[in-house]
């Protein structure tokens, strides 16, 4: 029994990364890594009729064997986290599996179940792509990294710095298209007849992505057009700064933590 | 008489940002958010014929819903501030009343009653774009954030290098518009016919939006539009670089003001 | 002959910016700012012939108007000049009339009184530019801003970092284009049928200014341009946060010289 | 003998940057640099068949004597690197040759001489190309500036960051292309029919590149665009704000290093 136990926190720390007493990634997970980065790459290409016309079979099999590796995976992940004491007896097993992270690994193998047993194929494209949330796995592991803790120190650090430069956005948004609206709704009622049409135009502009489907004709609508991209490179600017400054702020607190001082001589 | 001004002390302390008492808005404030955003949604949506075509009953009615809200929020306000000090007596309510919010608080109700009561439909599309502007009411409210403070503060410090990158873009812009024009103004008179036509391709290379309505034909053109590209990419670097410095510093500001120290250790 | 010097003196200090005792512009130069400004814009407009259709009598006779008016303050200028200490005497002046300031001035008159005389058209748009180079006044009067020289150390100390991501951003394009030439160059002559041809597509993605002239058809062509689009964004960030670390360094040695100190708190 | 011996030590000092005791490059380095530079532009343009057609014969001669040079730097340089340490003896010799920078500076030369002597002009293409590879050369000898420190420096300490970014954009490309496939697959078959095709979309979105070959024409399909856009925006902003930062410390560093001081007033 002893002997049970202490296979399962052997397994426990392999399967878990915030078990894993070491650095980095145990080898079990570096192989989990692996394969859902591959079922991801072969999910995507699987979508491609040339691609999949090439071999339909193998996707077909490759499939079935991805499917049945994170099939294994679950009730022994299921199993092994009985050695984390969060999540003692069948009350905490339970809380587990309600877990996001185990959601997660549930979607990694329910859909390749699920699909092949459906007769239709109405919703097949979407179950297909469910696949495609394993991806969702590796985020789960970065989370441990130092670097992790950086990127989301910075942004919620100056969350409402960051909220209010998207909230500027909306407003400039929203009167940039209410006045394209105004200017050349007359003229091309298809792309600037209302303002939910014309802010398809403005979020182009603002974001500077510029797609060109639509673009203003009259002199007073390319005015604005020009003001508009010239208040996007001002909204590129602000999210832009205050990141820097926030990553400036968190690189040096992780500076101060492990060195006891803010200066680099010390 | 007392009571009654113990009352509008209480309904001041409620409706004016800047009197309430605790962090964030008061729940009446926080009201009014949602109903301004909501209407301002509403304002959008309804300018989209097919959107609108499908209640147009109900549209109308949501709009005199909130026209009335905004109609009795009005002298409420304008009565409350009897108790703001700097307010008091009809001088102060007179001197409230022109002031930029309570103007914005006007216009948020007074086209609602107004537009039912025209006649023709002229500038019924203005007068309805009018209401958009309520959503000005959410930038007051915004004012009164830490995180404003940073972005107001990191703006204004650096306003002159701001302006500086402005006029030097706008520099920028003149020379390439007046070089694509003497290039390619023979070649696509409809483009490059004059510098001001020649501006229009001009923001949008700088901005990097490049639409691509028009674009340069000649190698001469291309080499200028290539450089010109590459200056944009300066232009996007100068006020994002110097935002990024001046919100390193508010942020540092707010935290010496806080800990009395400029350093983390201390 | 002291009153003259006295007046020379006066002048002097009303027309150079650098030799104004106080901050800011002497009211001599706000009134030169303007006009400059003025006369840029028309010169600017003038080039529409729809614009300049309107009222050519009109815009000629500004042009007079201006012309004089720079004609005058030429000479006053050069005179007023002797009382600086660098400029004195005849040789003085001669140094002065050929130093770039001095050459701006001239230009700024020269082409409004040759234009109207010259017989023909044929180089007659090149010269009614060369106005445009007025417009070069306006940096001459920036130089002595306190954000001029923020603007300008940040440039200079981080020139060799500036100058390298350049460089790196030379060879992106270079080879970009080498491989589109290779992978589509069969396909699309006209496009990238050779590698100065491909370079316009390269700075164009790299710059994610994008017009969608060109844009590769082949899978590895896509491959290519997604690579380099990704490319393009660490071309923006480079030299951003070079910027962004240099006018973080010279706000800093600002406030340094003034306060005595580095930290906020002293 | 020893005068043989210094000779090659003289001229070691001439040609390999490492070993040349003063800052900056040796003049041969120099004028390495500039033959370099110069042959690059050269196979750039001999690309173009227009402007080859002008002088093939000037091409192919200038070809030959870069050829030539590389062919006889060649030998000069392994002969050299003997008194280098680190390749003494014909075993450090072979070690040197199969070094990055030899295998760089053999495929200089060789294509010159091996693609006049093939017969047909199946790789002709490919072959003159690898000539290009010259350009590396400037890179090698950049990397021994301060400049070069900094930014290699700013890169490899926030290596993580910048890849757990990158990987945040993976993320975002492939759900916003499943987005989009499952949006507007069924309507636009060749633009979004498969995950693949619909990622060309969004990698031009999330850079702000914005071909506009394809672009969403969906209401569905413009929300998950617009949502793109402002999530590329995001993108751009998450690795300059983390260069900012790093550039900022490695600045920083090189200060304290020179100075022994993190202070200005130091």
């Amino acid at each position: 029994m002893a002997e049970a136990g202490r296979l399962r926190q052997a397994i426990w720390r392999q399967v878990d990364p915030e078990a894993y007493q070491r650095d980095g990634l145990s080898p079990t997970n570096r192989a989990v890594v692996c394969i859902v980065a591959v079922s991801s790459i072969i999910a995507i290409l699987e979508t491609e009729p040339t691609v999949e016309d090439m071999a339909p079979r193998a996707f077909a099999c490759l499939e079935w064997i991805f499917g049945i590796l994170f099939l294994v995976e679950y009730p022994v992940r299921l199993w092994a986290e009985g050695a984390n004491p969060r999540f003692r007896g069948v009350q905490g097993r339970i809380r587990y599996a309600i877990s996001p992270p185990a959601i997660i690994d549930l979607i990694a193998f329910l859909p390749s179940l699920v699909v092949p047993l459906l007769p239709g194929t109405a919703n097949f494209m979407l179950l297909r792509l469910f696949r495609l949330l394993r991806i969702l796995r590796l985020a789960r592991l970065g989370r441990f990294s130092v670097a992790m803790g950086h990127l989301s120190r910075a942004v919620t650090d100056r969350r409402e710095e960051l909220l209010l430069s998207l909230m500027l956005a909306i407003f400039i948004l929203v009167f940039s298209a209410a006045g394209m609206y105004l200017l050349e709704g007359e003229n091309d009622t298809l792309a600037f007849g209302s303002i939910p049409r014309a802010m398809w135009w403005s979020v182009c502009t603002l974001t500077t992505v510029g797609y060109g489907d639509i673009y203003p004709h009259t002199v007073g609508g390319k005015i604005l057009g020009g003001l508009t991209s010239i208040a996007g490179i001002g909204l590129i600017a602000m999210p832009t700064g205050i990141l820097a400054a926030a990553f400036s702020d968190a690189f040096q607190r992780t500076r101060v933590a492990r060195h006891g001082d803010a200066t680099w001589t010390a």
